[in-house]
């Protein structure tokens, strides 16, 4: 099945339009888990990855009849090492498990023959390692444009071959984005060519609801160019990072949402996992799910916050 | 000491301005090593990534009194999941015992939070995991500048706390390289304003022979582009990949050398350590050492050819 129809599928039967980020990191993981996994394997990587892991499950078990997807970001699992990339590939497995879709947050690429190797490695099933793995895989992976339309080619004939998707960098949320990304390209900015260029790529292969297979990464922080770009990329699923802790808001990210109120997931990543932390939800330290309700009410409030916001601009989708 | 005196007393030692790429595929792996494999782990991730070590130890044997430094590119090992990650480690680990600068080739990036996080996981010791990780490191890391400033900052920062050095995507290799890198910022270049804005990272940390932590990526296969970014990054060492197999000329290479022969590394990969396969070596297939012997003497071919495109440009350094 195509996977921005199964991305739909989940957003329409879930009526939430949010990817929740599992970035785990270890000193704000409540201290019950840490010290269980201490307990088990020492003062180890292992114990460490293991927290990582059971902090996942605890806000996976919570979470997913609430929401449709989640986002691993892949830097926080590498800082463990081969320990952390097995707990990446845990939790993809179970995220998958429990009918989420997943994308993986890794925001790669090399030239030519190196992207190959990423595509195998990140999505697909390759020829290389035929036989030997059956290690689950995200059904998103975010790259990076930057070396060029031929370094994402193989990525592009990877997801054709295994029924996923990519989120490619067009607008990303941080401060400095503007610095590089608007230099001018005919008199247009950089991240205007790029999207030119993903929508091409997207309209090859669209599922039965217009949008293709490949996605783009606009931050919520721009509001007009998320605007700008939703009219430039009609077939193209946006993934909208910044929002909340990087200063986007509801009536911000609505700009990247179409006129019937698709085509943009927003994420949402430390105000989810680690509202725990956060006076507002006043959790109990002597109960052991408070973390995972905490972060059950986080991504509740989000949601109806999306969901005023998308009925005041009209946007939003008939039967929500 | 700073990376960059580190790197230029291997280079002077030796004699020789050459990064080997040790990008393993597994499919060219002599058939001996991955029997010996197999037969020791079964027909697993274990043998493939363990084929992958046994191969690379040869060649670490083998070369690494002729090279100054090895380039280890993070997908061909990622492709094998945690195991190949170990690979990776073992590799890195063995590569510094026997006195070789490396690169880590990962070419990661993301906004600043996670940059901190990939620069800890590879580069530094992050006090995210102080205490847990005596994980070896690579000496330099290969980075994408495309989301800004501020997302390179935390790996500066990383380098800084760590004396480790940077190679900054500036000019790539590949064909399609000039599509998004040659945006117009102020009526030049994209890649010359991001070559700028190394030159002054790069200014603020020099080792005593004048050139930084911060170097650049500049592909051997745009040699004008390489002599004006020579010109635009008196500090910035530049690591030129795209010799041999990508079509890059030892000629060519030679832009990317400052007055003196200094300044720039040039990589090959394929064309080393699968010069065993090449006709051109005449390897026995019977006998173990074959393949590491073609890849010293396809080092050599390629030492050679540097140094006598550098004395005929009047650029062989003094003593060498």
């Amino acid at each position: 099945m195509h996977p921005i129809d199964q991305l739909l599928a989940a957003v329409d039967r879930k009526a939430c339009p949010i990817v929740v980020g599992l970035d785990p990191v270890l000193s704000r993981v409540p201290e019950f888990i840490r010290r269980a996994a201490l307990k088990r394997y020492g003062n180890t990587l292992e114990a460490a990855a293991e927290s990582l892991f059971r902090f996942n499950r605890g806000l996976l078990a919570a979470l997913h009849r609430l929401i449709p997807a989640v986002k691993l970001q892949s830097a926080c699992y590498e800082l463990y090492g081969p320990e952390g990339l097995r707990v990446f590939h845990r939790t993809v497995a179970l995220a998958r498990k429990l009918k989420l879709l997943v994308i993986d947050d890794a925001k790669r690429n090399d030239i030519g023959h190196s992207a190959a190797l990423y595509a195998g490695a990140h999505l697909g099933r390759s020829p290389l390692i035929e036989g030997f793995s059956r290690r689950p895989k995200a059904d998103f992976l975010t790259v990076n444009p930057f070396l060029g339309s031929d370094t994402l080619s193989p990525f592009i004939t990877e997801c054709r071959r295994c029924d996923k998707g990519l989120f490619v960098l067009v607008r990303t949320s941080n401060p400095a984005a503007r610095e590089y990304q608007e230099a001018r390209i005919d008199n247009s900015p950089l991240y205007l060519k790029i999207a030119g260029d993903v929508q091409i790529w997207s309209a090859e292969n669209t599922g039965t609801r217009g949008y293709g297979d490949i996605g783009a990464v606009v931050g919520a922080t721009w509001p007009e160019e998320a605007a700008l770009l939703r009219r430039t990329m009609p077939s193209v699923y946006c993934l909208v990072p910044g929002y909340g802790a990087q200063g986007g808001t509801a009536d911000q990210a609505v700009s990247a949402f179409d006129a019937d109120g698709y085509g943009a997931l927003i994420n949402s990543s430390r105000e989810i996992i680690f509202a725990w932390q956060n006076p507002r939800y006043q959790t109990s330290p002597s109960d052991p799910s408070a973390y995972a309700e905490a972060a059950v009410k986080a991504a509740i409030n989000m949601r109806d916050a999306l969901l005023r916001s998308l009925k005041r601009a009209g946007k939003l989708p008939a039967g929500w």
